[in-house]
């Protein structure tokens, strides 16, 4: 049907990219790797940030700001993370442009120590911790940071990996390392609430192995969520960092007990990774789907007419459905850049709006467009819906269709609407999920599975980096996560046929 | 009084950066010229961008996001930008690091093409927008970016100038001269209200001179506000920028007439420097002073007791007290990283608390604390307070205390004395301002207002390149704007003595 967009049976990537540009979410911009997030792509990213920090100030976290570059110097203090980061990251050099003998601009002013784009900020942060802790009373230091930050990467994808990205992280000191501890399960659990409750995304909470941390962290939690080709995304990573970037940076405090102690750091974040992710987890052949509670727009209305009696009839009944839904109050917002089409707040807080297609192309067409853009529910008016008093409303989630009557509209049945759309997003998710979730007794059966169906596969492992390393090079696939949930009994570990306590899930991964 | 605070009057540079070390709002960053906004700094970024956010969505406009590197080869593209840019940026170059022959890590993964961090986003935004428009339908484009740019500065001061800042950028596009220009003059409106109604600052709008204008606009417009210490700060600019930029980038579309047409452009933007602005208009030798309506805490309720006994009969009537203020659904927020702070939303859409502070200090220490950060109202409540069934109030910005009834308080009171109290302070800039500008009839006279008083000097004078780096070099004052607001008689040009119909307003600046 949509001729813009591949089938997901025929080519997985390339829908993804399909999707990405007929929803006029993103642009692959001039410079290799870095993304243009386009007003209806950020529009998602604003809802998602509206609502995480809304968690994270409820939890206790304030907002701050850090520098964008990085001393060279700092990079290298915390021996694991400089082997995780400086292998690909931006160097700034030079300060300024002259004209060389040739009459071109060459880069100049050199600086006398090279400076980094931060590909995240746990030593610039250290850096100034070390300076604001001086007692036990200074502490917990609770942080978050709103930021872009810089990985150069070789193979990129619209959202999902980019060289520049946006994220938040959020970097914690405390007193204690059982504190520390608390605060690293805390935000794994706001993000895995926020990717079930928002996004409708069901997540696997769990631990990473050794060989998938964090460089510089003793543990990393992670959030992981299975795509609909079967592959696995990490979607969220709350790492305990212990004293390792306290003792680099020298995060001291006089305790208690008048001693001087190192602090316990943790961090935390998701990125703009999690549009890729909801793409990938919701979208149909059709184009977007948009889960409603991070939707900018929940309800496109679109006016059908031939002439202009017609017009004033159905455009009329339209203002009433209006009045109905967001009020009398509702302020209509202004033109949207495209022109001609109407906006009406339904929701101030959450910037959630009701749009009226006012635009001079066929019917046709504005079905296609608002059905590609995701937006959760659209509303037909022609002149013989106000003739009967109602509406055809068509939902983008499960297709269905129903005759709504005007009397029976209000901001209370959008809203109801919405909110089954959304949970019949998320069930259908955590249905597949559990269709593409398969045990493995053997390593012989895991590659099977991998191989033939792709999925989460749960297995009785003992994580070991050169085991890892083997069934990666054979099989494509990682150990997502150890899941906090585990079972009581153990079992046979996969590869060396030890007994182990351990079940993990293996999947190949984005 | 405040110990760790000069006076204005003794040293005016050091009192500023001591306003902002004794609120905590900015610190210096081991990264020459770049600052680090600490908690109580970026909420009031934060309150910033929140009402802004909004005007610019009333206005039509839609956010978005566009890379952070620049290909060298797009500074160069339009003349007059090049030469305001390229001069002081921060260079990228390499790609990674490398262990060199000595095991030191050296750059490495020399790039192509040097990439500049934005100074600003003309031409990125400016290449894309190319693609995104073909016809006139595609038009307006009515886009606003928040983000972090990079100008190396040589002279840093935190907030007023610094190598990296945040701030917003939009930037249209549009069909014809006339809709740009209505764009560039409706948004300096914008910026014009939100100065004076949410940062209590009264501006004069005006233009720039061809010597002050933005590298590559046709036209520059601005918002000019008045410090404390008689110099000028310019607030916010918003650009005409006419065909320069649609033509170096070739921003083309087919033009209802069924030509090819260049699009009209504009940029506009505000940035971090607007908190600098906001302490030097308003703060005093006590510390800092936030404007109500921007302040993140808007009262500070200071329980004080000796004892046990007391302390139970306090709290209690605090906990009555925050009721009324907030209302019994009024939820205690989490405690704030620094302990023992209670906070408790009295806006949920604006974020703006009450607190409590339950800190064991003295009580002198706690009023000094919550004055040098500038919280508006502060309320005193100790036994004999609770046997009266009152408390003691005090306002931050008049210095008035009055003692107020349990039974008086409400929400509604609240946000009375509140509105009150910014209005006392936009009040008392805007007579500040009218006492500080004058009237030069002469060069002379300029010089010797600007010599002995400061401030605003408006005269007669024909805006020149030359003329006006004469009298910079020989006052250090520049023509700050051309008000919108002209007298209908002409006058005589202070310098060259002839007729002319322009007055100006000269002043030295930050």
């Amino acid at each position: 049907m949509a001729k813009n967009i591949k089938t997901r049976a025929d080519d997985y990537a390339q829908w993804y990219l399909d999707v990405i540009k007929a929803a006029q979410l993103a642009d692959y911009s001039p410079v290799r790797g870095c993304m243009v997030i386009r007003p209806e792509g950020y529009a998602i990213w604003e809802a998602i940030q509206r609502d995480l920090d809304r968690r994270f100030k409820d939890t206790g976290h304030v907002n701050a700001y850090f520098p964008l570059l990085i001393p060279q110097s700092f990079l290298t203090k915390e021996a694991e993370h400089v082997e995780g980061f400086a292998m690909e990251c931006a160097i700034v050099t030079h300060s300024k442009f002259e004209k060389g003998a040739d009459g071109k601009l060459a880069p100049s002013g050199k600086l006398e120590e090279p400076l980094v784009i931060r590909p995240t900020s746990e030593t610039m942060i250290g850096h100034m911790y070390a300076q604001w802790v001086q007692s036990y009373r200074d502490l917990p230091i609770l942080i978050n940071q709103w930021a872009n930050v810089m990985r150069w990467e070789l193979r990129t994808r619209l959202f999902l990996r980019t060289s520049e990205f946006l994220w938040q992280e959020g970097h914690t000191a405390h007193e204690t390392a059982d504190e520390a501890q608390d605060e690293t399960l805390k935000m794994l659990d706001v993000y895995a609430d926020f990717a079930e409750e928002m996004l409708a995304l069901p997540v696997v909470k769990g631990a990473k192995t050794e060989s998938e941390k964090f460089p510089g962290a003793d543990t990393t939690y992670c959030i992981e969520a299975l795509m609909q080709d079967g592959k696995a995304l990490q979607a969220g990573t709350s790492h305990n960092l212990g004293q390792n970037f306290s003792k680099a940076f020298e995060i001291k405090f006089l305790g208690r007990d008048n001693t001087q102690q190192y602090a316990y750091t943790t961090s935390w974040g998701v990125s703009t990774r999690l549009i890729g992710a909801m793409i990938m987890a919701h979208s149909d052949d059709d184009g977007l789907v948009i889960p409603p509670k991070v939707s900018p727009f929940v309800l496109a209305i679109m006016p059908i007419f031939k002439n202009d009696t017609e017009k004033a009839a159905v455009l009329e009944f339209v203002d009433k459905v209006v009045e109905k839904l967001v009020g009398a109050a509702g302020v209509a917002s202004a033109t949207r850049s495209s022109g001609d089409i109407k906006t009406y707040f339904f929701n101030r807080l959450t910037e959630q709006r009701v749009l009226v297609d006012l635009r001079d192309v066929r019917p046709g067409d504005k079905q296609y467009h608002w059905e590609q853009r995701g937006v959760p529910l659209r509303m037909e008016v022609g002149p013989r819906d106000v003739a009967g008093g109602s509406a055809m409303l068509k939902n983008r989630i499960d297709k269905s269709k129903e005759v709504v009557k005007l009397d029976d509209m209000s901001a209370e049945w959008l809203q109801a609407k919405l909110d089954a759309a959304q949970q019949i997003l998320f069930d259908r998710a955590k249905a597949f999920r559990e269709t593409h979730t398969r045990d493995a007794k053997t390593y012989d059966e895991l590659k099977q599975i991998i191989e033939k169906d792709g999925g989460f596969v749960r297995c009785y492992f003992e994580p070991d980096k050169e085991a890892e390393a083997k069934i990666k090079a054979e099989t494509k696939a990682t150990v997502r996560c150890i899941p906090f949930d585990q079972p009581a009994e153990g079992g046979t570990c996969i590869l060396s046929g030890k007994p182990t306590k351990t079940q993990v899930i293996f999947a190949q991964s984005y």
